[in-house]
């Protein structure tokens, strides 16, 4: 029986601006802005607000030469390193390397004669080029050898990419390997992991709304980061980018990675709650909402085994019949009745948080 | 490199009213009421919603007397086999297993001297015991002797209220092992599994808040799964039920275990969409919310991949520039445009779904 955590599997090092991906470093979150490039101040708002819910590379599309052209100013004023999302056109990621971005996402293989002036601006810039294979766009020929858009096509289709790149003697490279279904995501990063050294970006793709795409994020994700697979990841969700950090720090918590803020530990509700539990944790999560400390809440209805739930936590309440009782470290600090269950444990919290940041 | 989805461990079965669990049968989705149980009519309601969202098997509190002598009715009205909650009070067992419940979740090392009972009118109703241990009542001599709630803990003290029915026996047993942890969660029941051939019962206790209890939930109960282990689950989110059934079936569904469902996958956006993306999944995810129908929706808000993504699906849309191409079984099937773009795919769904329900 293997450990549930398998040690790292070893990649080599790239850097994105100030953040080194692979190797021993943390595994990275990432998002993707859902602003219009060319509006400037939007995109530095939605990054601004990103960073601080814990992303530490930003990607932005640049569809067209307006949008290249709003980079050196995002780049600018952006909190974190600017990645720019290119398709089919070298000079746009000629005009972004040039812009300060931190990385290139382009695939070697879409850009035919104008590759060489691409890795020449990378080279200049000092900057990695992301490459990678999604289920829908993998070129018709691997599809007809693999039978379709199986592991074996989409990390073929990314080889053929990242081949182009070290042909011109450029290895500054991360890969991705995007499919809408996890059991192909897992199969495909595995495979690649074992052929070459580069650090993995990982992402389910198409993932969906958001609790759908939190689970297919969390299972595609999750499983390959606890065979020690993965060096950065995007978690996919349709509509406010915000969410995505939510899910990805709660991913590499659960598992014991990283941790980035509280954990709130809160009981599913049953016919034996007789408080309004939901409402208690929702308050407590508000409450918490921009606090990066690391440190555990149990949010209990219950006293059979909220008890024992709260008193494992830094600070917990258990609730029932009206009244509730706040632990801390196991002890009980206060009981607290009725009306006054929420504001006083939200007073509790802070004080603990003054005391814990005053050692 | 073994296979994403390892063969399914062989456990035994047990019947949960008509429902068999364990052996080859599927893995069941359960859940548990948040009404009070006393309150028949709520509860019927709540159990009928959860079984039109697919749950399989539902578990109500049986906090006491009350709450046991409102079972025979909440039986003889529910759609799905009811299991009573019961702590402590082996009374309230026997009461609930005269009543007609499809099970009992009950610990045989908290009742003392009323196992005996308790065991007798389990086996005279023909029905299984769910015994568990919980992170949070782990009694104190494992704890001290496992240096806290380890997984070997967990299994250890479930295995305690095993041997105790064995001791009577009654072998008509499921186990859960429940942390708030991940990893503790996924060691506790791979080590079980090696143990003992009775079903296990997945879950994650005090999971939280919706979103992150789904991720916590997909990482804990899809890690086993895809191992091969679990015979049944349940995810634990504070709040609403149904929810519950929601990620549920997107964990099975996502490895391919068992689907319910339409598969909608949607584009997590970024600066280059066009269209109104958010707005056409919803509409799209209310449209098919109650369709039981087992099919792929892409909806895609992007040139780029977009057109690849919906050629695979079974029926998908792919928007840019206030324009959308409807695909099916990767065909064109119609151009729309701006505002009729969200009514015109509903309709085509709705066309879909009468087309393939008439083959």
């Amino acid at each position: 029986m293997h450990a549930v955590l398998q040690p790292r599997r070893k990649t080599r090092v790239v850097h994105v601006g100030q953040v080194p991906v692979g190797g021993d470093h943390p595994v990275r979150v990432q998002s993707m802005t859902t602003t219009d490039t060319r509006d400037v101040d939007t995109t530095v708002a939605q990054i601004t607000a990103l960073a601080r819910a814990g992303c530490e590379i930003v990607r932005v599309a640049v569809p067209d030469a307006q949008a290249a052209a709003a980079l050196a100013s995002i780049c600018r004023q952006s909190p974190l390193p600017v990645i720019a999302d290119i398709h089919f056109d070298g000079r746009l990621a000629v005009a972004a390397a040039e812009a300060g971005v931190a990385g290139l996402r382009i695939n070697p293989g879409n850009i035919g004669a104008q590759l060489e002036r691409v890795v020449d601006a990378a080279r200049a810039a000092a900057i990695p080029i992301r490459v990678g294979a999604n289920s829908g766009s993998i070129p018709k020929d691997i599809l007809h050898q693999c039978g379709g858009p199986t592991p074996e096509a989409l990390v073929e289709a990314a080889l053929r990419h990242v081949r182009l790149l070290e042909d011109h003697g450029f290895a500054a490279i991360k890969i991705s390997l995007k499919s809408s279904s996890v059991p192909v995501t897992v199969a495909a990063y595995r495979r690649m992991s074992t052929l070459v050294d580069y650090p993995l970006h990982l992402g389910v793709t198409e993932a969906g709304t958001p609790l759908r795409g939190a689970v297919k994020s969390a299972l595609g994700i999750g499983m390959l980061l606890a065979e020690g697979i993965g060096d950065t990841l995007r978690v996919s969700l349709t509509g406010d980018p915000l969410r995505e950090m939510t899910v990805a720090w709660e991913i590499l918590g659960a598992l014991g990675l990283r941790r980035r803020g509280p954990e709130i530990v809160s009981c599913p509700t049953c016919g034996r709650t007789e408080i309004d539990l939901e409402g208690l944790v929702d308050a407590v999560e508000k409450h918490l909402a921009k606090i990066a400390d690391v440190f555990t809440v149990a949010v209990m209805g219950c006293v059979v085994n909220g008890p024992g739930e709260a008193r494992e936590a830094d600070i917990g309440i258990a609730g029932g019949r009206g009244c509730g009782v706040i632990f801390k470290k196991g002890n009980v600090v206060r009981k607290v009745h009725g009306e006054s269950m929420i504001p006083a444990f939200l007073e509790e919290l802070d004080r603990f948080l003054a005391e814990r940041r005053s050692v």
